[in-house]
């Protein structure tokens, strides 16, 4: 249990116990995929999008950037402080499986893999692991930026009992303050007051929002993102049947950055000679 | 070839050619979605998710809506106007299957089918078969609406030429005035100009977009709804690689609301005997 003096003034609030490696001070990727994975029961997972998008898993990791995308911009910030391995939340090729063999001849995509070739950077996809964590990192992160966290079921991140009922203008204010977002799209009535507050972020689908809002009966629903002819139109329908039920979108990425910033407080003791740092990618949208 | 007078009254521009029925003042369910099937090659599609959702095919046909969702409100406001055939073009139970199964316990679900059969309403699909139509039925409102119908290419209607260069912030304008939408996402520079425009209405998803992307070239691609990890992220890229690209997100509903309007004058003349009339559903979006 000896520790370095080095490394106890790097990381004096760190515990051993949580330092996988403690004297290791050189990690290859598929050793920071190993540690990682290890805290996870049941994985690998046989099926999973989780996997080397970039990179070789034997290279040596001179940096770890964590982001929701490894957007051109991303990779190029990462590049430049010196770090080769970004783990992202989402798709780095603009499909959920990254396929990329219809993608092959496409200009954006080519540009793209010669950037990461280029600086030899890796990127792995953090998404199925993460949201397994328990708690799950990215409710963890994002109900710490909401200082929400006290307000959350012990057994379901995405159901919180606020102290006091307040109007939806208010929480859609505390909301876009906490997470950095511009805009959201609202079905609903601002001025209903709510307490019970269903979190869904990302974008989990229809039929999971909707058997969601069956089981807990929330006043409101904040999800990340939702296809139009689902959520928002069973929302709408159960408005206009006289129920207190509002949508709120507040967008995918901006829903969930916050965990994958969390990320970085979660990684950083469990590989003491690395840099972990988060470069937001930001929401691309502009509202007009 | 003989005309009634009272029909050419009611129906002075229309010739004899279009009138499937000249002598039929009265149609169940099945005759109508019959006579409009007779007008596609290859009708009924072995796989179509446009089937009744809602009535029996052998009702008599008092009254035909056309909208884009059988909302709660639509409902009411056909019944009230004494029109139980409700033609649309979205899922009418939050699932592109219209798979109820899942939501047999449901009170949203419960309710909305009392509603339906209470008035005793059909409600049936009009979505693949109309955008099957040459031209595309969603595409012919859409660009009549946008009074861009001579910029479209003769064999790709989503493929449109503008007359001269204009910035995208005078693109937006129009497209906003003329569809009735209250805001627009946007990744891109709104001073760009563009004169080559990609419309792809709905959510034809991010491959498909991408693809048109590719072969098309365009200087912005309008799109009714996109996944924000698909085409957002793929245009986000190209434009930090310095691709003169521009994505607009119009909005599902308002992207297509025109088509299902024009399919009105497309049916009228068809069902003479039955009036037809178009009950917009409206976008259920505020923005905060």
């Amino acid at each position: 249990m000896a520790k370095t003096a080095g490394m106890s003034v790097l990381l004096p609030q760190i515990s051993q116990a949580e330092q996988f490696f403690p004297n290791q001070q050189t990690f290859t990727v598929q050793q920071v995929m190993d540690l990682i994975l290890k805290t996870r029961p049941g994985a690998p997972f046989p099926k999973t999008v989780d996997t080397l998008k970039s990179g070789s898993p034997s290279q040596n990791v001179t940096g770890i950037v964590s982001s929701m995308f490894a957007t051109t911009e991303v990779i190029e910030k990462a590049a430049a402080a010196g770090a080769n391995f970004i783990i992202v939340h989402e798709p780095t090729f603009y499909n959920h499986a990254d396929e990329t063999d219809w993608l092959k001849n496409d200009p954006v995509f080519q540009r793209k893999h010669e950037l990461l070739t280029k600086h030899g950077i890796a990127v792995w996809r953090f998404h199925d692991y993460w949201h397994s964590h328990r708690p799950d990192g990215i409710y963890a992160g994002i109900l710490q930026a909401l200082n929400w966290s006290n307000y959350a079921e012990a057994d379901n991140p995405r159901l919180l009992t606020l102290p006091a009922p307040v109007p939806l203008s208010q929480l859609i204010t505390h909301a876009k303050d906490k997470l950095g977002i511009k805009q959201v799209r609202v079905v609903g009535d601002t001025s209903q007051t709510c307490k019970r507050v269903l979190l869904m972020v990302g974008a989990s689908g229809g039929k999971s929002h909707i058997t969601a809002i069956e089981k807990t009966k929330p006043d409101v629903i904040l999800c990340g993102e939702a296809s139009e002819w689902e959520t928002p139109e069973y929302v709408r329908d159960a408005r206009q049947q006289g129920q207190k039920l509002s949508l709120v979108v507040l967008g995918h990425i901006m829903s969930e950055a916050a965990g994958m910033e969390w990320l970085v407080s979660w990684l950083q003791p469990k590989v003491a000679g690395i840099k972990v740092s988060y470069i937001p990618s930001g929401n691309p949208f502009t509202y007009v």
